[in-house]
């Protein structure tokens, strides 16, 4: 353990190489690895076990605002991507696509796709699923009746990627889109603002990531979209994440999948559609946010394990005595409650030294760990760690009071995690007033932080898409969103770029 | 409603065509239905919901026996299929092949895949995923500390199929498949034997239907598989489906995919797998199981919600209070639990016919249905009626009591449901000991069910694959299973078929 005296457990530090870094945190945490299929990663347990927390929580929240869940095909016929005309332009490039349906042994003895089973029409792997959703869709509505109808789909896609990352951008990843429709323009805009408003409270309650919400500009739109809505995020080296986006479709989508319905004057009349997905980018997130210079740290709210208690023998004969308390320990903290789940404890038993077993936790991320040897059952105590702590931090606590304190202490660290990550975000979002501060801003380098640029710019923009392009190509810097806060937008002035006037301020940033 | 007096909800019945009946049920039942893309099924919310209890109570089993799960690639590079030759031979002929990953506009205007996007490698959409799990595996497991591996993963896998049939053979379709590595052989045949008696509690608990357990027969095996154990049961139309396979692969994955580890005795060897899985599948079997001439019959545990409230309102101003008293009684419901959960209901207030919703309701299968109108209020009565029971039954209970004892007649219509599918296979399991009689069972008509054959047989066989063989060309009768059951097998004996001594009777049936 005398090794974090002098450096750290993730190599390199966030401040040497953030991007390595981050690749080193998901491996030392275990959440995750690159597979022999270029671009397509291996969700390890301990990931798995945050991406099954995010699902769970968000198919509360999605089944008590009336949506459930359902499952449409893998396969798009390579026809149906050419319906909606913008929404072709977006995916085309990035497919993977199905040409035969069956392996035949050829003439030098090695597997080959059967020359006799190529299909007529080829099949398009879903890089998303509005057109085969919209096809189904307009089979199932008829009348006003059957609206609105409010379907989710949990589901892998694949959107081809050369130069992929894991979790933040895989060739296969896993999301969950929502698909709904509805009588009027209205409906679907309050749809469409509604599932925003769940991704945002979702990730600050949860995920104790804050963002910034509000609209994309027409570039930034999702293909086919008349309005996409999206929050966004701060990672710690000020780079921004989109979290998640809602999708306003108007009726293009409908009229491209024939989803009409008879209205309630006995018209026929085209239905209003909303999408809205977040994926497994989301696990990379809470790592970009919330890990250290040690590893992993999660919020007990996602966390697949709240507390791991880590039994010390350092004789044999202290096995049975110690192991006895673990587990006497672990079945009273599990009789606790957290946020109305049951507290989840691992005691680890592995047949490996303390340390390497403390560090491995503390590495995973787990919100608490729990030392207990033969003098701390003599004391009734035990070692007490919390991972929102310096990791040598240590408190000699009564096992009772840790039983009777660590669904608060939980929620202490869950708003701690919160309250650092708002406040760093805070601290890098600048009013920026000049084009030359601007690109400063963008640019700043320093000895102790070469890489790292200013964060995020609030400043006043005309709404010329040229003026987003020429920042695009200079700086790689993106209009992330148009928020929606009065206090983010302030008051109108002018845009430093093209000395127009700007109805308010934007939040511009370089995005993953 | 009075359509029902003389005829029944479902046409054709089950006695008149039995395949026809079962894809009427899954469409009148909201269950599920044929996509545009040829033998993949989209499955509605009704069908889901199903699928979604399945998930949640095995992830419940797996669990408490120490699984986790994980996520791994959707696709397999070719070259990993020929790893494993029995494997190879098994699974060769019914692949989805992706050879490009991107898609372009051709000379004719239309979208084709990009010829210079032509994959080096072509993938193969996974069929089932032993060698890209086993790939990993091998890299994760290093020595005897690292075992036992126990991973479950929910997936999507493609089987190209000709003749597909909706939740029992899709192309594409759902699934849960653990992969387990083992020291020993005899831990991973405990864990292979521990996973099928997972799959028998299962269903006989949570689905209601009863199986055969047993081993299958050489020619049955999975593909690379030691020894395949399976659970079968038994349809209405008296064929065979097979409810949940378990396999112990020996060595054989492991020397494919080089899964090594250190012995405690510092050698080195390669690991014990196993594999196990249900599928959506489970889904079909309910309904071909339970289901009636009047639509689905759904058991308690693994529906969707558990009762409906179907409000009376004959004239609009009877509507508020009906409305009210409805929501009162939906709230005092939900306050009950019903095997550990809470009551899951629903309030129907649609602007349709009383008479429509009720059979729709029907026809879904949800366990309680609850008529409620303005006379029912002035005398504190409903209108009860159990989809156990013929359709136009109805009890009228004063409200308190249907609240006092829903949980009770839940668990009596569990109960009912797994009697009598149970009578019914136990009814058509037969002991035979003629050639000629075997050959009359299965082929057996009668004015009344002119295609229903006699069910499971209970004969001797001798071990022989030719005879097997001959009876699967003869009959399409297959061996589902060397029943674990001493019952069942009996004492030796003679096989009817080619004379020789047989060690004890096994379970022939014709199979989906």
């Amino acid at each position: 353990m005398s090794e974090a005296v002098t450096k750290s457990a993730i190599s390199p530090m966030r401040a040497e190489d953030f991007p390595e870094w981050y690749q080193q945190v998901v491996r030392a945490a275990d959440l995750a690895e690159s597979s022999e299929v270029r671009g397509c990663m291996v969700i390890k347990p301990w990931g798995f076990g945050i991406w099954e927390n995010i699902q769970k929580q968000l198919n509360v929240m999605f089944k008590a605002t009336g949506h459930r869940n359902a499952y449409f095909p893998l396969f798009i016929p390579l026809s149906y991507m050419e319906k909606e005309a913008e929404h072709v332009e977006g995916f085309a490039k990035e497919c993977a696509v199905v040409t035969h349906h069956r392996l035949e042994v050829g003439p030098d003895g090695k597997m080959r796709p059967a020359p006799s089973a190529k299909l007529t029409e080829p099949l398009v792997i879903r890089p998303t699923s509005e057109t085969i959703i919209g096809a189904t869709f307009s089979k199932w509505i008829q009348s006003y009746r059957d609206l609105p109808l409010l379907i989710n789909q949990w589901a892998n896609v694949v959107r081809w990627e050369m130069r992929p990352r894991v979790f933040l951008r895989t060739t296969e990843f896993l999301w969950q889109e929502g698909h709904t429709v509805h009588e009027t323009k209205e409906e679907a805009e309050a749809e469409t603002l509604q599932m925003l408003k769940i991704y945002q409270q979702f990730a600050e309650e949860f995920l104790a990531i804050p963002n910034y919400e509000g609209e994309k500009t027409e570039s930034e739109r999702f293909p086919g979209a008349v309005t996409t809505l999206c929050i966004e995020a701060m990672m710690q080296d000020r780079k921004a994440v989109q979290s998640g986006t809602s999708h306003f479709l108007g009726q293009n989508f409908a009229k491209a999948s024939d989803i009409r319905f008879l209205t309630r004057n006995g018209t026929q009349e085209f239905g209003w559609t909303t999408s809205w997905g977040v994926s497994t980018r989301l696990v990379g997130e809470i790592i970009m946010v919330h890990a250290d210079d040690d590893g992993a740290v999660l919020p007990p709210r996602i966390a697949p394990s709240h507390a791991v208690i880590l039994p010390i023998v350092p004789k044999p004969e202290h096995r049975a005595a110690v192991w006895q308390a673990a587990d006497k320990l672990a079945a009273e903290l599990q009789q606790q409650r957290y946020a109305g789940e049951p507290i989840l404890v691992e005691v680890d038993r592995r047949d490996l030294g303390g340390g390497v077993k403390n560090w491995e936790w503390i590495k995973r991320g787990i919100p608490i760990r729990i030392e207990l040897g033969p003098r701390d059952l003599e004391k009734g105590t035990v070692a007490f760690s919390r991972r929102d702590r310096p990791v040598k931090e240590k408190a000699f606590l009564p096992s009772s009071e840790v039983v009777r304190t660590l669904s608060a202490t939980l929620e202490e660290i869950q708003n701690n995690l919160f309250t650092r990550a708002k406040t760093f975000r805070d601290q890098h979002t600048v009013r920026i007033d000049s084009k030359t501060d601007f690109y400063d801003f963008f640019t700043a380098k320093n000895a102790e932080e070469p890489e790292i640029h200013g964060g995020f710019a609030l400043a006043h923009w005309s709404g010329e898409p040229e003026v987003e392009a020429e920042i695009k190509e200079d700086l790689k810097v993106t209009i992330r969103c148009i928020p929606f806060s009065a206090e983010l937008r302030g008051e109108p002035g002018k845009c430093p770029f093209s000395g127009k006037p700007s109805k308010g301020r934007v939040v511009f940033g370089k995005a993953y």
